[in-house]
């Protein structure tokens, strides 16, 4: 039985789609030739379906964005509306979709912050955040971490500090990089959450001071790193953070592109901290991903010197109507379907789960979470905590190994290095974490068997 | 009588929305406190109304973009339909709109084409292009134009030759600036087109020659400089740029956001002439803006390097579902309604008025257009052709008063130096360009009181 799936006009069937998805399209991370995506027929709620008629429970949320799940009515009717009566102005216009949703970003963002500028997605957002810093201070020289990942433009790859910086290298002048407070694989054993913060921070302090304080723009880090592990900030790390840029009059720039939106249960991550960046920079949570939209939200310090200086910034679908549309719609959405407090609440469950895992499997070296944002990292050994895979290479194909077998039971989400995210939409219900959170136990058995 | 805009809960009145504008919204490229942005409330075809009520032939297209111009009925119903069905799914996936706008893209590009990375603006399509040229050349730099706007981000910032370049340096290694063919301004007196092009390619020969032609990745060129005074290269030069890539293996990026997609009375700017880059990047028309896209096109040989070997580019909303379904309408739409074929006709009733405007007024040094692309570039003295304003400057303002007068009489567009821009919707008729084009003629009578 051949499914099909209409379109007004064009019919394509499945195998159609797949044929001229490899001939046509470059699919991003890849080489081609060993690509066979899945095609995509059907998603409601936090499920979706493949061709086949098989359903999976989308535990990373796709890229983690799909914060409201599939399907939403508030925001598809939303998004029909604003296409009916004005789908396109330029950035330059004032419009009603426009004011309303700054308001609503400014209203729910911390209360030191003042304007929003609204991007396309994470990449450009971070790339505006960094020329605004430059622009505010007169400095050049760009803070961000190793163990990060910021976006593929230039500017955000070279914020980035993971591999994927590489193919934009030869990198820009005064890009710094400096080492996060990735505990668990540190080769030093803290006493204490805030012993460990004071060493990174002044670790950090000292890097500053080497590279010359008055020269640091900005530091930029992503409040709770994402894609590399979900690395949460040990207490009182942010603060000492925030100290320093005080100190040394350098902009804290807090990239909440994943972790931002309710999905470490906060608005914003940085709420679960005693500590004001002074720019947000976001996308991913607020459309969901239904049209694509991002920003950079300023304090007010900052939205004040651009009242007489020029911000040169700009891109053609900068505030786009329906883009705004779908992030008002999206705000009360979080809003009305409290699933700022469900991400907290059900991430009580699914951490009880992850802790349960850890308990029982050999192969689990720790699990972080926080909110509805976790990772389950895994190793050789819980002893010498070798992880499962040696940095940057996968020879044996451990990981995609077990992101295939996780899949093949309906569980779908990724891995990086040795860690595999579980990040599901924030509408999820403890009964379906419990069933989707079974599926990784049976595969951690298999995990199990490659540790020694 | 207050005039009020309705969304689905929410009703903001028209002094709310420029209160909370000026309040939370920072805006492109100015400083704030002198902007007092025009609230839209309307648009329909070529026009656009303000708050109160008053209607503009939307002359520039809004940034180009709006090929279609506004209020497209099956552009609308694909958008609405696709937010219905999958708002969104990650970029990994297979879907039948993507499958099926890559398809529609490539067939419609020159016939060495091979596949397209979909993005969100131009600005990304710019940075993933140059991404690709170094990954399949394994070179380096990268040669772009002093007038020339590539976007904002980093990369594309520093492909951009212009001042808005700036806030993004100091700049990435290995970007090189050359010349462009602005033989209205020229110091030398040229016998022919093919002579300026000749003499031209020579010098960027010479150039790469001394930046060393193996350490040279790619040559990005806005197929028709667009922002900086619509350009449009001599006979020849297009085709020589061509020759120096295939002689020293450099890849040949045109920069087809603003010129592409009918604009020039062509799907690619680069068919006005005899020549097939390696790489079209392109945005604006591929869905006038409806929703936000962008896009890479590559040939076949490029599309082949990347079936083994890693194409490490990537977004969260590489290919957004919404997107493509409005690129396939948009297409649907260009060829339904023969929008190519009305650039090109229409394009001929353009070029007569201007050519009137240039035979009657002081203040018209030249007029260049190609399709309903065209900018009017404005002199002090016919003479000498000493620009209306000098580089980079206009301390009395004088290009933003002639576009304040325009906007008045209900002619919108923008200007850039001495230029201004004139780009209507490719749906225009002839006699709206003659009511338009009138307007702009009374207008020139001030300008030619500037003159001297
Ligand atoms: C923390 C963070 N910043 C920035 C980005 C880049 O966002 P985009 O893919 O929308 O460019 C990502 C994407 O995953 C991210 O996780
Ligand atoms: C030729 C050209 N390239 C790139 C861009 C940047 O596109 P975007 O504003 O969508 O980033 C523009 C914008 O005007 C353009 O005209």
């Amino acid at each position: 039985m051949e499914q099909t799936i209409k379109r007004e006009e064009t019919t394509l069937k499945v195998d159609e789609i797949k044929k001229y998805d490899k001939q046509y399209n470059l699919h991003s991370w890849s080489a081609q030739s060993k690509l066979n995506p899945m095609v995509i027929t059907k998603a409601e709620g936090i499920y979706f379906w493949d061709e086949k008629g098989k359903r999976y429970y989308d535990m990373s949320s796709q890229l983690v964005n799909l914060n409201i799940g599939y399907g939403n009515k508030k925001v598809i009717e939303a998004i029909k509306d604003q296409a009916e009566k004005l789908a396109f102005t330029g950035p330059g216009n004032a419009i009603d979709v426009r004011s309303e949703l700054a308001k609503k970003v400014i209203e729910i963002a911390p209360d030191n912050m003042g304007k929003v500028f609204f991007t396309l997605g994470g990449a450009d957002s971070n790339e505006n955040a960094i020329k605004m810093a430059r622009m505010v201070t007169g400095k050049y020289k760009i803070f961000s971490r190793y163990r990060s990942y910021h976006g593929s433009t230039f500017g955000a790859a070279n914020l980035t500090g993971e591999p994927r910086r590489y193919t934009c290298e030869p990198g820009i002048p005064g890009f710094v990089k400096f080492f996060d407070p990735y505990v668990y694989q540190e080769k030093i054993e803290f006493k204490s959450e805030e012993e460990a913060s004071k060493y990174y921070v002044n670790k950090l302090r000292e890097q500053i001071t080497y590279e010359g304080a008055d020269t640091v723009a900005a530091i930029v880090l992503e409040t709770v790193t994402g894609s590399n592990g979900v690395i949460i900030p040990p207490k009182g790390y942010l603060e000492g953070v925030r100290a320093l840029c005080d100190e040394f009059n350098i902009i804290m720039i807090c990239d909440e592109v994943m972790a931002g939106w309710g999905r470490t249960g906060e608005w914003f991550a940085c709420n679960n901290w005693n500590v004001k960046p002074d720019i947000i920079t976001f996308a991913k949570g607020v459309t969901c991903g239904y049209v694509p939209l991002g920003g950079v939200i300023v304090s007010k310090e900052i939205a004040k010197h651009f009242d007489d200086n020029v911000l040169m910034c700009g891109l053609t679908y900068s505030a786009h109507p329906i883009g705004c549309a779908a992030g008002c719609a999206t705000i009360d959405v979080y809003k009305e379907e409290k699933l700022i407090e469900n991400s907290r609440e059900m991430g009580k469950v699914l951490g009880a789960e992850l802790e349960k895992l850890k308990a029982k499997h050999a192969s689990v070296g720790d699990v972080r979470y926080i909110g509805l944002f976790s990772a389950v990292e895994l190793v050789r050994n819980k002893e010498t905590r070798e992880p499962m895979v040696p940095y940057g290479k996968d020879p044996e194909k451990v990981m995609s190994k077990l992101v295939g077998m996780l899949k093949e039971k309906g569980f779908s989400t990724y891995s990086h290095e040795s860690c595999i995210l579980v990040a599901p939409p924030l509408i999820i219900k403890e009964n379906e974490i419990k069933e989707a959170m079974a599926i990784l136990d049976e595969v951690l058995d298999y995990a199990d068997t490659l540790t020694h």
